[in-house]
C-alpha cells in the first residue's frame, strides 16, 4: 500500500444555477484543484466522478471540458455518498499502484433534475412500490424527525438543541464564500421557521442546490514534489448498512459506528485528536446523531454537546465550519468531495475568516440513503491529516 | 497482481417487465451466479453494480435482497458500458488484494425509466442544450446511420450486408432462452421492416427492455476450490474517447482500437485466437465497425466478413451467439455483465443448442456513449479464457 495524499482541492460556489451544465461545473472545479496541485490536466491518469442525476458519462464529459481523453473514467452513484465512493476508489487506485495521479470530482445540478421532474418522482424516492413507507409519506425529513423524537424520548434531548445546530451551521456559512447561503439566524428564527416535520423546521433542513468540487490525489512521495502543504489520507472507509430503527435500541446508524471505528483503527488516530469534522447534516438531527456515532461524545449526550458549544469554534472539535449541508448546501453528488475540499483547505490554512486554528486532523462523514423506508445506505468516513 | 477468475455467472431472461423491481432483478441474477459459484451470499466482500436509471444505491438494495449488509457497495454509471466498468473495478479489487470475493451485477429496468419519462427526455440524451446535435435530431440511430453511409461510400459496403448482421443475431437469439426475442427473420424481412434512419431498418436496432446479469469473481487460486470450470480473466481494459468522425478518416472508434490492442497485449492472445465475441451491436452498423476495430478483419472488410459467414457458427469467430443487443436485448446497465455471462457459459460448455464448439477464448466489447454529438464515451474490452 502506497501512502496517498491530496495535492489540490477546488470547488465552485454552491447555489441554484440550472443553466450551468454539469460537465462545465465539474470541469471548473477540477481546474481549480489542478491549479492548486500545480499539474496539467493531461497528467491525470483516471477520473472518478460522483453524481446522481446528470448521466451519462459525466466523468468523460468533465475530462472533455479540460481536453482530456483516452483515460479510464468512472461515474459513481451512492446517493449522498456518491463522490465519497468515487474518492475511495481513487485512493485505492493510487495506494495499489494502479494510477499515480487521479482526479475526483463531485457534481450535481439538482435544479436541472427538478426541471426534468426527476427529484420527487425519481431517484430520490424509490419507485416500483418497493418502498411502501416512502409511498406513504415517510420521506427523508419524516424519517429523521421520527429519529429525533425518539432521541428526545430516550435522552431528554430538546427541540432547541437540534435548533442550535442550525444556528451554528448557518453562522459558519456566513463566512464561507462558497456556501449557497450566507445568512445568520437566531435560535428563535430557526425555531419559528416553517415546520417541515416536527421537530424539524425549515432552517434545519438542507436546501436543493447545484455545485461541484474536486480533489487531486497522488502518492505521498509525489505530493512533496508538488506542494509544501500536502494533506495525507489516513483512512478511507466505505461500507453499507441499514438504519437501525429506534425499536432496536437508542437511535444510531450502526454503519457509521463501525466505519468510524475502522477508520480510527486504520489511522491510529481517535476522535479525541480530530480538529474538525465535515459531516452529513442533511437535517440537524443527523448532525446530532453523528456526534455520538462518530464518538465525538457518548451516546445520548449530543444535545449537551451542541448546547455547551463543544462542536463549535473554541470547543472540542469544529463541526461543519463550511456551514454544512444545511447552509453551504447539498448538491448531492458534490457533497462528499466538497466536504474533503473544506477539510483539506483548513489543513492547508487557507480558509480565511472561518479558519479552524492549528488544524492538523480532519474527518469527513457522509451517509447516503439512510432514512426513510429502512433502505440500506452507503456510509463513508475519511480521515486526513497534515 | 493476483490472477482473477469468474466462478459463477447468472442472468434472468431479458424482456419488458416494468413491475419487476430492479433490486429484485439484480438479486435474482446474483443468486443464480452465486449458486453456480457454490458460495453463500455472505461470502461476498464487495458488490459492484452497473446501472443507469434505477438509482439510488441499487447495489445495496441488491445485497439487501440477499440478506447481505455491511460491505462496500458501488454503483457505476458509464452509459451502455456501466456494468463493464463495475466488472473492471471488481477485477482490480481482487487482483490487487483488496477483496477475495466480489459480486458484479448489471441491472436495468428501462420500461420503468420510460414510465418515469426519463428515457427520451433524460439520461440517454443530454439535457442542458450541451448537445446541439442531439437537440436537432442526431440521436443514436442517426449517428450510426451516418457512419454506415460513410462506410458504404468508402468501402462499397451494402445496406444488405448490414442487414445480414441482424439476420444472424436474430437467428442466434432463437436458441437463447434468455433473449428478449426468439424470432428468426429473413434478409428480406429485415430490409423491409420499418425504416428508422437510412440504412437502419427497425430489426437492425436494439430494443428497449429490462434485465439483469451477475458474475462472481475471485482469485484463480480460490477458483479451483469452487469449480472445475473456472474462467480466467486475461485482460480487462476500460478507456474513454471520442468517436472519430468520418471526416478524419475511415469510420472507426479509436478508443476501441486502442483498448483492444491493450487487451490483446496484456493477454498475449490476439484476435485470431478468439473463439467467440459478444459485442455491442446496438445497431448492425456498430457490429460491422467492431469487426474491424477489434481486428477480426481488416478495416473496410466488415461487409465481406459478414457476407462470407465468417462471424457466424462455422466461420472464423462466432460473434454474438447470444443474439446480441439486437435480439437478446439491451437493458443498458445489464449489458456488460450479460455479455460476460454469455461468454463464460460458452467457455464452461453449458450453452446447449447455441454452444460454440470447443470455445476456449472469449472477448466482450462494450462501448458506452459513442454516437451522437461526438460526446466522449466509455470503451470496455475484456478477454477471458478457459
Amino acid at each position: 500500500m502506497r501512502e496517498v495524499a491530496v495535492i489540490g482541492a477546488g470547488m465552485i460556489k454552491f447555489g441554484k444555477t440550472p443553466e450551468y451544465a454539469p460537465a462545465r461545473m465539474g470541469g471548473d472545479a477540477a481546474r481549480i484543484a489542478l491549479e492548486q496541485a500545480g499539474i496539467e490536466p493531461n497528467r491525470i491518469e483516471a477520473t472518478f466522478c460522483g453524481n446522481i442525476g446528470n448521466a451519462p458519462n459525466l466523468a468523460q464529459r468533465i475530462n472533455g471540458e479540460m481536453g482530456v481523453s483516452g483515460i479510464p473514467a468512472f461515474n459513481h452513484e451512492n446517493a449522498c455518498a456518491s463522490s465519497s465512493a468515487a474518492f475511495r476508489q481513487a485512493v485505492l487506485a493510487v495506494s495499489k499502484d494502479i494510477h499515480d495521479y487521479a482526479l475526483v470530482v463531485g457534481v450535481e445540478n439538482m435544479t436541472v433534475h427538478i426541471a426534468m421532474g426527476v427529484v420527487g418522482s425519481g431517484p430520490l424516492v424509490l419507485p416500483h412500490g418497493a418502498n411502501l413507507e416512502a409511498d406513504n409519506g415517510m420521506l427523508m425529513p419524516a424519517g429523521f424527525s421520527l429519529t429525533g423524537r425518539r432521541h428526545m424520548h430516550e435522552f431528554g434531548t430538546t427541540a432547541e438543541q437540534f435548533g442550535l445546530i442550525a444556528v451554528k451551521n448557518h453562522r459558519n456559512s456566513a463566512l464561507n464564500p462558497y456556501a449557497q447561503y450566507q445568512k445568520v439566524f437566531t435560535l428563535e428564527e430557526v425555531m419559528d421557521s416553517r415546520m417541515v416535520s416536527d421537530p424539524l423546521t425549515l432552517y434545519q433542513c438542507c436546501p436543493i442546490g447545484d455545485g461541484a468540487a474536486a480533489v487531486v490525489v497522488t502518492t505521498a512521495e509525489n505530493a512533496r514534489k508538488h506542494t509544501t502543504r500536502p494533506v495525507f489520507v489516513r483512512g478511507s472507509v466505505l461500507t453499507s448498512g441499514k438504519y437501525k430503527a429506534s425499536a432496536e435500541g437508542p437511535p444510531r446508524i450502526e454503519a457509521c459506528v463501525t466505519a468510524a471505528q475502522e477508520c480510527y483503527d486504520t489511522a491510529g488516530i481517535g476522535p479525541e485528536d480530530v480538529d474538525l469534522v465535515e459531516l452529513h447534516d442533511c437535517f440537524t438531527i443527523h448532525e446530532l446523531l453523528a456526534y455520538e456515532d462518530l464518538g465525538l461524545c457518548p451516546k445520548g449526550e449530543g444535545g449537551r454537546f451542541i448546547e455547551e458549544g463543544l462542536s463549535d469554534y473554541g470547543g472540542e472539535v469544529v463541526v461543519n465550519p463550511s456551514g454544512g449541508l444545511l447552509s453551504k448546501g447539498h448538491p448531492i453528488g458534490a457533497t462528499g468531495v466538497a466536504q474533503l475540499v473544506e477539510v483539506v483547505w483548513h489543513l492547508q490554512g487557507v480558509c480565511g475568516e472561518r479558519q479552524v486554528a492549528d488544524a492538523k486532523v480532519g474527518l469527513t462523514h457522509n451517509g447516503g440513503g439512510f432514512g426513510p423506508g429502512n433502505e440500506p445506505g452507503a456510509m463513508s468516513i475519511t480521515m486526513v491529516s497534515t
